[in-house]
């Protein structure tokens, strides 16, 4: 995680000196294959996606992947979870959107790219795996309630005026429905128009 | 297809009637096929889905379930449009509910189903598989016309009022997402939160 050892860094000592440059490295490598399987998984879904195909895309070795992520099923569901939450920091710093419409063009775009598509070959796999179901599932309620979050935000909305907590899931459970529909084809202008809609409905009970 | 045959059952000449039963015998067997292919992928996946696996369930010998469907493709394609077949019928001798909301949990509960759980695996799988790719998205192209006709009934919605045939369409996106939300733990409290709220916010757009 950048920033986790930021605040040593001023008192380093001479046995740590040392040290430093290769925990970076080995940082810099774990990024590399969470980056690689999230795109690994997205192309090729779960049943196409080996430690060994990631490792290779990384041009990182079999064994140095191993040591980062012992199993498959860790590196990942590792790897969906670094990539969500390296999304949440960089729409955390952005200002919210002036209208509802362009909130719920945001929100929607979360889940037409690589990791939604990841996410959803790992979901659906879960379903039938039983040694990835519950970490999945655990998985899944941290990004949705991340999500969640996020969408208030971008939204200017307020939990606490009743309706909007519903609204606002909804919402997501429509962005995903979306996602959905767009995973055979382009859907772009029917999910535009959808979009437009669905703004002009639920902008009265957000704001 | 029940009724296919039936108008000419009254003229049966003395040649056809021997071979009859025979082709009553064939057509019980290939629902059984797709029922039981329907049922296979909602509980193991594409990736544990197989023609042996199914026709064993159906109690079928692997060589007649091969002379009704030469490809794995073949079966499960066909499975998952002969169960959706089968349930608009049953859906469209219904009457049309009293309320939104009651229409709304209808739409809803289709995609919380085996039939919704063996289309999404179907889905996934067709993303990153060639071979099943552009028979799935003609597919769904036909299932999701048959729904939106379906959703339009049940709500009593006129697509000619501007607006309606967005709000419809969204509406059966989120009823996507909440099936994808059931898929790895049982999201039924939640979801009767949400439709009670988006019933709500469509019932003016729609009556």
């Amino acid at each position: 995680m950048p920033g986790h050892s930021a605040p040593d860094r001023g008192r380093t000592t001479a046995s740590e000196r040392g040290t430093a440059p290769k925990q970076d490295r080995s940082r810099a490598t774990r990024q590399r294959l969470l980056e690689s399987a999230v795109t690994c998984l997205a192309e090729r879904g779960w049943s196409g996606s080996t430690v060994t195909l990631v490792a290779e895309h990384a041009g990182v070795s079999r064994g140095a992947a191993q040591h980062h992520f012992p199993t498959r099923e860790d590196l990942f569901t590792a790897a969906v979870e670094y990539v969500a939450e390296q999304r949440s920091a960089v729409l955390r710093d952005l200002p919210a959107p002036a209208t509802t419409e362009a909130a719920v063009e945001m929100i929607v775009d979360l889940y037409t790219g690589p990791l939604f598509r990841a996410a959803l070959h790992l979901w659906v796999a879960a379903s039938n795996e039983p040694q990835l179901g519950p970490r999945v599932a655990a998985l899944e309620a941290r990004i949705g309630r991340e999500t969640h979050r996020m969408a208030l935000a971008l939204l200017g909305a307020d939990e606490r005026t009743p309706g909007v907590r519903e609204t606002v899931q909804g919402l997501l459970d429509m962005a995903r429905g979306l996602g959905l529909a767009n995973l055979l084809r382009d859907d772009t202008p029917r999910r535009n128009r959808v979009v437009a809609q669905w703004a002009s409905l639920i902008a009265d009970t957000l704001r």
